[in-house]
């Protein structure tokens, strides 16, 4: 049963904000008018590939990090990850002079684990077949009494990641365009959650949907049931960033509330997607960053909305994978 | 022999950036830490393929079509190009409600010409091989009276270009950086001009150096002599949109004064460098747009800089040529 203290608030959100200024980008929100003729509909992007790390995930990481004590910040922080919550962590922590320790799967994206190393973590990598992460993780944490910090359930991160959304209406309202919907990458939930919070503060007429790959539409589901389910079975996907198998506690009782529903895109709409951000917006997008891209040039979004905005989440993606996706 | 209304001051360039706030993108000033461990200096870079249009030329476009007559709007504007200069012009035009005819090689790509039409200009195709393409453009302007853009030797031009000086000056500040080198792209020299007069004014112990394809170094060689020099042979370059023969008149008479010399990079430079943009920065840019950020990275800027920005100045490359330098 969830503590009432365990859930963020939009004054959270505000405060992330005030923390991260000067040290996150406050990425562009990108628009093509030329396309937006061809869509029929009004399409910003919001680019954070440009973001620190190259992913959003530098955005809750930090303000977390600043939420440790001074005795908690001395004995250091570990993180399990498959790449860009890793990659925010250790840039965090080393902003913050803080040792960090990142659990990886010992096949995850070559650039990723290489990444994680440049920015000062130690890396301790699991046999993902045979090993549990938690487990791994759990072990480091309590043999150095080391901050566990998890990827999204947690306030200090969903509220770091909000800013997203914050960020999103202002640059919005200065575009002169009212925002229909938005629509959020999605695997445990904590980005859209933070979207979430701070547009039903600074947008409450928006519409705020997740977005997940085909065959990992845990969330939409849950959101459909009223109630957390796990994906059944696990069909592979190239959104290697949103494979969680199901909603988190925390980000599920903020998101029940308040998000319009869930919708989803296929690999090869995701590849797609990537495609139409190199030709039409020169941004590299991951797979998982695309796919709210991809959902929506799917036409996927529901009410035909005129405005829709949505969160590019990162851009860290090998080089064959990217060339795969123009090629394609 | 020049007339000093001709050349362009840093109050162009500030009355430029007031008629463009809110139509250009003020593109980030892009910076990876991380990267900058393994340099060794701090490289800045100013993106450009974020712009609209998605490259830099869209700045000048606008501001010399602002400065239109009310007669000269009616009449439309004229403009040859089969690039970027076309796009700029075009969505410039669409926007201040001018029509706009682009004269363009018949054999040019079929998605450059589509994309110059889905601005809203008018394509007049002409024959390369039997037909001037000055000729064509100077009898329709002659027959419409309309007013041809030149797309780099006009005051209004370099002004507009000038404003990613002011901006470049403005986001180091903010960043704690002092700048010690600006590297720019240059074809016809008038992006350079413009920035050297920005930080002439806002920057001015900041060196700035032009940069160009190996072949096509007539603008490091005029600057040299002291006097404008044309290339010698054209033994061809992925950088097309860097092949102008000569520099300006104008631009070189602003160059001449202010630029601390010019730099290259070869076609194997180049690639390497837009491969590092995607890596590294999650940018799309153009093999011309890469020049200034491959000669730092090849430790061609003079005088061990602390502090390098280069203005990465275009991002509209096609996808095999985008693949090419990925898998180089």
């Amino acid at each position: 049963v969830l503590d009432p203290s365990d859930l963020p608030t939009v004054a959270d959100i505000r405060a992330a904000a005030q923390r991260l200024a000067g040290q996150a980008v406050r990425t562009p929100l990108l628009n093509v008018p030329s396309l937006d003729r061809r869509l029929g509909f009004r399409l910003l992007v919001k680019a954070e590939p440009l973001q620190r790390t190259g992913s959003f995930k530098f955005r809750g990481a930090y303000n977390r990090l600043s939420l440790l004590s001074t005795e908690e910040r001395r004995a250091g922080v570990v993180a399990f990850s498959s790449g860009n919550h890793a990659q925010g962590v250790a840039a965090a922590a080393a902003l913050l002079g803080i040792e960090a320790v990142i659990v990886m799967p010992s096949d995850a994206p070559a650039i990723k684990i290489a990444r994680t190393r440049e920015f000062g973590a130690e890396v301790v990598t699991y046999d993902r077949q045979r090993e549990d992460r938690e487990a791994v993780a759990g072990e480091i944490a309590r043999s150095r009494r080391a901050v566990t910090v998890r990827p999204f359930d947690d306030r200090g991160v969903i509220a770091g990641q909000g800013t997203i959304g914050l960020e999103l209406a202002e640059q919005a309202a200065a575009m002169g365009a009212a925002l229909d919907a938005v629509v959020v990458p999605t695997s445990g939930g904590g980005l859209v959650a933070g979207c979430a919070l701070a547009l039903e503060a600074e947008s409450p007429s928006t519409r705020v949907y997740s977005a997940e790959p085909a065959g990992y539409d845990d969330y939409a589901r849950s959101l459909a049931a009223g109630h957390r389910l796990a994906n059944e079975g696990a069909p592979g996907s190239i959104c290697d960033a949103l494979l969680v198998q199901r909603p988190g506690e925390i980000t599920f009782a903020v998101n029940r509330e308040r998000l319009a529903g869930g919708v989803v895109a296929t690999d090869e709409e995701v590849r797609r997607a990537m495609a139409l951000a190199f030709d039409c917006f020169r941004l590299v997008v991951e797979p998982g960053g695309a796919v709210a891209l991809a959902a929506a040039l799917a036409g996927r979004i529901p009410g035909a909305p005129q405005t829709i905005a949505v969160v590019a989440s990162g851009g860290n993606v090998d080089r064959y994978r990217f060339v795969e996706a123009l090629e394609a």
